[in-house]
């Protein structure tokens, strides 16, 4: 059996959603499923144990930065990433593209590969589907990811061709560079924002010998609505018996879009991000907008939990948004942890929730609910 | 039986040390012992249950901070200290007074008590023996301090003179503007770096009807040796029957010289504040000075956990050196949690070790074993 592989389990009635399991050497998790992002081998402010609690089964660390430092070597000494970040459960290392596109300066790209600076000292480095392959075999994570390009937003048509057709033939690369046989390989179909070569890219890798097929390249900046297309017409052509993953997205809306379009896994700095801005998820009955901003002068005298009913670690324990307010206004650390603790738990809440709505067959019910309370924001 | 008393078990045979209980409303605690800092309402980047787990009973919150924000009446209309920071053993408030010395502007100091501009927003204060009471009663700390002048070092004899007479007059209102009978009040001696002054303040200290006794505006900036000198011509006259309190210390051989003069209760943002700039506190055994800089290089494939043998969460869970390392120069916050972890619990165990030893009547013995092995800074 391979290292890594999907087991659809349902299929929603109405939509394209699925419940599934991911299958991989550290232990199965069920799908739709939302990795916690650990960029730099922790997850911003928490503890490995405290993740954990949260029920995240799976999370994703940064092959960029952790490439750049401490080096895959070190962490391949320390006995690889779990041992490193003392983590028991599956992790997935992206490949370092998207990083590289977006955080390093002076980057060149080649057939080969990308020569860039290092965000951190300005140093010359290169990555290739290769060093990418071999980096993330160090690092020894659950599931490694091709090397590909992540097209800026916009781009003409034959920017896009030009790039997704070098990412296929580095993901062709990133296959053969394979070494490591207890991690599995996800490919990443591109095509910036045009159908055919989205349609395209999604025959072609899914069509490779991957583990799973992951969707990059949305959520940069386009429309709504342009993104939900461009994801329906490259799930329409990924193969039903591998795992979907939409890379670098989750809010909550975007989330069920995704789920409804029959993607299986998540991963965003979204929820830790904007716990250290002061901000709490919540659901659209509690706030339209799915968000408290922790600041406010509204919460000063408010002595209630974030959200009636949650059983994350500040919920349960009766912090209240007083209290809250106080920590962020007074920077203290512990209040970071406390949103980021509230936030995550809130999106693993909601994963689950997608699922048992897929396996009664009321997905449709459950978004539709979500989005009758929801106000959007007018961006993205 | 009075809110907060204490009991004494055991002296040393050879030293003044002294092994006792504290009894409070939240509890009964051995001592000596040493308070972690909750400034604001939270002891840096520390959760309560973690604070409670790493064996620390009472912890000390600032008045000043408090009053100055969120503002005591919040505090009392959330239920209290206690239960705004969801803290269930003891608190000790300080009364304000170090830090409108040490932290405000443009103070003016009258008869009256002490006008500053908070350092916040600027806007105008006032703190007095009565205001800092009463904002100690509406937080409903187990524990509230007299309220005091710290006096500056260097100061001439005259000033000191007439600022310690003035901290006794505001003790006496200290004293008198009680009103919360679940709360103990604490003197604190002043006294400069005068010998006869400090003998003269923990007789009249001592003579007053407080719960316990503190040595204040020690450990300002004075040459150790007339630190030590000062707290032992304290101590030497301060009741035996009640706690004494050496505020504002908290290094491993100041922690030794303050117990072998007979003090039972310190407290100071030393563990946590080095934690933040990314040290470690361990015993001289490991590191002559006390202390590992997690920056360094020599740590960078350093496997081994902080100390040997060491029962904190860090320790205990194998998070190596390296990986310390690694979050500290990353800026990530879980490093500076994984340190304040283990710096507090570090000097949990050193005070309770030292309580075994004076219980044994070796804590000479203790005391010198520390000292072959330390090599002390040249400040202070």
């Amino acid at each position: 059996m391979a290292a890594v592989y999907y087991e659809l389990i349902h299929k929603d009635a109405a939509t394209g959603a699925r419940a599934g399991i991911l299958h991989t050497p550290h232990g199965k998790f069920l799908t739709p499923l939302f990795m916690p992002v650990g960029t730099q081998a922790t997850v911003k402010t928490l503890s490995p144990h405290e993740v954990q609690n949260l029920g995240a089964g799976i999370i994703l660390a940064n092959t960029y930065h952790l490439f750049l430092r401490p080096g895959a070597e070190l962490v391949k000494k320390a006995g690889g990433l779990h041992r490193f970040m003392n983590w028991t459960h599956a992790i997935l290392t992206d490949s370092g593209g998207f990083q590289v596109f977006s955080l390093s300066d002076l980057r060149k790209i080649t057939e080969d590969g990308v020569k860039f600076r290092s965000h951190i000292d300005g140093s010359e480095k290169f990555l290739s589907p290769e060093i990418s392959i071999a980096t993330q075999a160090a690092l020894g994570s659950d599931i490694a990811m091709a090397f590909d390009e992540c097209i800026p937003y916009p781009a003409d048509y034959d920017y896009a061709k030009i790039s997704t057709e070098r990412t296929h033939r580095w993901a062709e690369r990133s296959l053969n560079a394979a070494t490591n046989p207890k991690q599995g390989i996800f490919g990443i179909c591109q095509g910036g924002m045009y159908e055919d070569l989205r349609a395209e890219s999604a025959k072609v890798i899914g069509a490779m010998n991957f583990a799973g097929c992951a969707v990059g390249g949305l959520s940069v900046g386009e429309p709504r609505n342009v993104m939900y297309r461009m994801l329906e017409v490259s799930t329409k052509f990924l193969p039903e018996n591998k795992a979907r993953y939409l890379m670098g997205v989750g809010t909550p809306d975007h989330l069920l879009e995704g789920v409804a379009r029959g993607v299986d896994m998540f991963d965003c700095v979204f929820p830790t991000r904007v716990a250290r801005n002061g901000m709490a998820m919540v659901s659209p009955q509690t706030n339209s907008r799915g968000r408290l901003v922790m600041k406010n002068s509204e919460f000063t005298e408010d002595f209630a939990p974030l959200e009636p009913n949650c059983d994350c670690y500040t919920c349960r324990n009766k912090f209240t948004r007083a209290y809250i307010r106080h920590l962020v206004r007074a920077d203290e650390i512990f209040g970071l942890r406390l949103l980021a603790l509230h936030n995550l738990r809130y999106l693993q809440r909601f994963m689950s929730n997608m699922r048992e709505a897929i396996l009664a067959d009321s997905f449709n019910d459950f978004r539709e609910n979500f989005f009758a309370a929801y106000e959007a924001d007018n961006h993205a």
